[in-house]
């Protein structure tokens, strides 16, 4: 299945000059959503993941799926103030300002293996920030995914040293 | 299982005098996640589901995986300007103020047959605009479902004539 051919793309969303890709035209489609899942998953099955971590919200809509397919659990990494329990916390640079992303303290035990899962690699600063906080609490990074990379952008000089993969590039 | 076991109970969060049931402690416990989502799906396994829909941000951690179990479509739900496409909306009130809902036009067609899904059904405001947002746009509700039903609010006095589930009650 050509699953590119699924994705929507918008230019000048949220801001002129930005060609948005829009992955809910993917989602919608249910045996293209399931079949993108599965081809995430593959590259796991046999392993030991402990966990899923996906930073909200588009990342849940990858995370949550692919957790469910590897029987891993899944862990939100949100923006403050939207966790109920003791959280850590990381700073991320935007183009205008910069953003704090949480995780529950007892949410990774050290030693978990963890995927980090998201729908887009764009300039990495989410996903970085998201696997600076899974090392935090000691967890052991054996992936980062993503259904979309944009490899124009070199968001994987933000993630060296770790296992990349994504589906759908641009 | 005992999934009800798994769900954190967090006294005063967002404030005082709420006692916010928090999921993410039922998340990260792989099995538990996996039984819970096949749980919600049982009841429509051999019926025609061609999407699920899910508000942000909880609605989706379970709709994605419900979606996935059932090899369904999912559709998001949003909060204001984070949808990039054309869409439709609808206002909600909420404690102070309100809030708009809104979603895809080309995400659901006309007949289309539809499960809404949440974490949790408490007042109904959030679910009640999701279900009108979909019949706006023709499609059939043949079910809605919830993670966590707080029973004392009396939310589904907001969602009547429709089919309603939950799996763990307070």
């Amino acid at each position: 299945m050509d699953l590119k051919s699924k994705i929507r793309v918008i230019e000048d969303f949220p801001h002129e000059g930005i060609s948005f890709k829009d992955i809910t035209t993917l989602m919608q489609d249910g045996v293209a959503f399931k079949e993108a899942i599965k081809q995430m998953a593959e590259p796991f099955y046999g392993q030991q993941v402990d966990v899923v971590v996906g930073p909200e919200a588009r990342g849940f809509l990858i995370g949550t799926p692919l957790a469910y397919e590897l029987t891993s659990g899944f862990v939100p990494v949100r923006k403050s103030g939207k966790l109920p329990y003791e959280v850590v916390e990381a700073n991320y640079e935007l183009e205008y300002g910069n953003d704090t992303l949480q995780i529950h303290k007892d949410a990774i035990k050290p030693g978990d293996k963890v995927i980090v899962a998201d729908d887009l690699l764009a300039t990495g600063g989410t996903v970085k920030s998201t696997v600076d906080l899974v090392k935090e609490l000691g967890g052991e990074v054996i992936g980062v995914t993503f259904l979309i990379e944009l490899t124009y952008l070199n968001g994987r000089d933000k993630l060296k040293g770790y296992d990349i993969k994504s589906l759908i590039t641009y």
